[in-house]
């Protein structure tokens, strides 16, 4: 597959470092791999191995839906703290497939057990059984469809034919390219941090686009770094971190029920031992783990379904970061202030019914509201000078900015989405022809 | 203003009388007049009077949002158990438009109070004076703009000199059109019923379009009657009725600053004294407000921004009706369901997806989905015989049909929506050049 990089999508926001695409390059103790197994009727990669040799320490968090599909269930049983691979399938989402759907996973995971055990003995000095208590899934696509069990297991000889020990950045394209579905670009994201004075490395894929609401729908990311982190500190880590990042972004306020983000340790850095959260070492590995998921829900946001803008909506100065966030989603989904920035009109009437319907109680007087730098509303009242063909012009930018001052506490939520056109209409309503 | 009756709605549902178009007549002790007070660039009514010179009885219902327009709170302030008349005007919303927005209405109140009290002295045995306190105001249009006070004004001599002591279908059809914002077509309904052995009217006319969740968004809806009933009466009525009506139409939830219905009894009827709700002589009356109410919502569920189809989400056995409620809305309002039915596709994964996200607990084995008189999922499964050809001819229909049973209980609720098209963002992102 070849990949323009010249057309890679390019949000300047020099404090999240999202800027140019990054190169990702070689992590210790994973290994890539990706293929066709014909799910799409065009050729494109639909089938994703990351692998860990030694294994690796892992955590996870899943969507909040009420139905979730089989690889979901089957992932929440896995009790091995440590595992070998993810397999990532698109074009079928392995959800309402009922018992089949779970039952095709246990066949996966079979042969990935005895092929990856096979390649153990070949490759390694001292090769360790691969066991299907070890192996995750990922899936996405369509929901309700028989799940190709048997297209991807007559697949996989060739998948694990295909596995690389060292990557570079086409690799990493290429699989970051496999996992999408309706997205246009891939989301790749990469940080470089201290643990004491041990560098290393955290990189991170992704895909979004459609039914991303908070609690992250249809998206899934996938963090990798060889930092030395038990499956206890990575799970503090990642729920620490996914509230102001993954779950801070809005394509439709659709949520999926196959959602997943994961990270995978593989321990191959010398790093001093971290045992708790709160250890000093892990301050710089906790914000560049905050940058990558950041960076990567800002690129699933910029690439939503349709978005001919990425828009952000602070809401600041609240009582709660709960209300803080209820205020902004209800902005954020409003097809009312999406389409209107579509028609890049600066229409603020809108906001103010996003913020009304919000159901939290606002004092009038304190609301102030800028779009980009330029104010609007001030304590309750529309600036004097007020001119809109200054905030038309703003308008026009692919990047808009809302911030919102409540006025009545110190708590503040960002959320991060984009616009609604006729686009995502065509996309969603001719998803499945 | 010529409007051509062919064009209007035509919803074919036997049960609540939807069907044709109907005649509106003469209502005793209700007068009407619409004009134009030149607030659009193109010549159309834009103001609406409904006079009552022996006064009404009333009762309301309003937004639900924290920020409302200043009409809704002038509303709000009226203490008067009678009111003369309502003021109707389109074009601006008079929200946020603070202390002064809300002293425009002051200004016309007093105007009207003056004109209307004078009209008493020429046309009365025996004149009342017209309060400002028995005088109401609706208000739609854009937030946040200078509320044309001076416009408004200077029109209302010609508006009161227009005044109709009796009514015909083309003067009702004048003030259902003059009250409209992006609407296509004017909302009217009629149903006669019986207090005791006494015949009464129930007449209604509303509009809606965009904003249209429940708790009503920029909805409005005024419902006559000439039966003597009490403002407490008509308050309870109202209220128990709206709930399964204009509180269960969702266009693209979001919610408006200025949604309000009122009632207004003329009092002009011998019927027998009502002092309770509970009164068997009400069950007719209650019955048929629900028809009026339930009619013109589906006239503006069918009629909402860019809608090519008008849908019906029922979901039943539910162990509450506040959980079938959710789902039903969770349904109607996902961008995704709402464009898969655009796309004319059956896609029930979306539905699936919908019912997941509501956070409503789900038995999957009890759940089943027809979409019009097609099963598709039966307790859990997808039926053996499923033909998505069928049931895709099925959804060309103009009207669609989806039905969920939960099977945990025996209640249910049924939610009024369309789908989201191209034209919707159209509308929506030029709404205001």
């Amino acid at each position: 597959m070849i990949f323009d990089f010249n057309k890679l999508t390019n949000i300047n926001d020099e404090n999240t470092k999202i800027g140019d695409f990054q190169d990702l390059e070689h992590i210790d103790g994973l290994s890539i791999s990706s293929t066709s197994a014909d799910l799409y009727r065009a050729k494109r990669d639909d089938l994703v191995l990351f692998y860990f040799r030694d294994g690796a320490n892992y955590a996870s968090v899943y969507t909040k839906s009420k139905i979730i599909s089989e690889n979901i269930k089957w992932n929440q049983k896995i009790k091995s703290k440590k595992i070998k691979c993810i397999l990532i399938n698109t074009r079928n989402a392995n959800a309402f497939t009922g018992k089949k759907g779970f039952k095709a996973l246990k066949i996966l995971a079979d042969e990935l057990s005895e092929l990856l055990t096979n390649k153990q003995k070949e490759d390694e000095t001292s090769p360790q059984k691969v066991k299907t208590d070890e192996i995750l899934f990922a899936c996405t696509g369509t929901i309700g469809e028989t799940f190709p069990t048997s297209k991807i297991k007559s697949t996989l000889p060739e998948l694990i034919d295909k596995i690389k020990y060292t990557q570079n950045k086409y690799i990493w394209m290429k699989a970051a390219m496999g996992i999408l579905t309706t997205d246009t670009k891939p989301k790749l994201a990469m940080e470089e941090c201290l643990i004491g004075k041990t560098k290393v490395k955290i990189y991170g894929v992704a895909k979004g686009s459609g039914m991303i609401f908070p609690n992250m729908a249809t998206t899934l990311g996938f963090i990798f770094t060889d930092a030395s982190l038990s499956s206890r500190i990575l799970d503090k880590l990642l729920k620490k971190n996914i509230e102001d990042t993954f779950n801070a972004i809005s394509v439709d306020g659709d949520t999926s029920t196959n959602d997943m983000v994961s990270i995978f340790s593989t321990n191959k850095s010398n790093n001093p031992e971290i045992k708790s959260i709160h250890d000093k070492k892990l301050i710089d590995f906790n914000r560049s783990l905050n940058n990558v998921l950041l960076n990567l829900a800002k690129r699933i946001a910029s690439d939503g379904e349709g978005a001919s803008k990425y828009v952000e909506v602070k809401v600041m100065n609240c009582k709660s970061k709960e209300h803080a966030k209820k205020i902004a989603f209800s902005i954020a989904n409003s097809p009312l202030v999406k389409t209107a920035i579509t028609g890049e009109d600066p229409n603020w009437g809108r906001i103010i019914m996003a913020i009304g319907k919000s159901d939290i109680k606002i004092n009038l007087k304190k609301l102030s509201i800028k779009f980009g730098e330029h104010k609007i509303i001030e304590k309750g009242l529309l600036i004097k000078d007020y001119a809109e063909e200054i905030v038309a012009e703003y308008m026009k930018k692919k990047n808009i900015d809302i911030t919102i001052e409540i006025g009545t506490g110190k708590e503040y939520f960002k959320v991060y989405t984009m616009d609604l056109t006729k686009k995502y209409i065509e996309i969603n309503s001719d998803y499945r022809t």
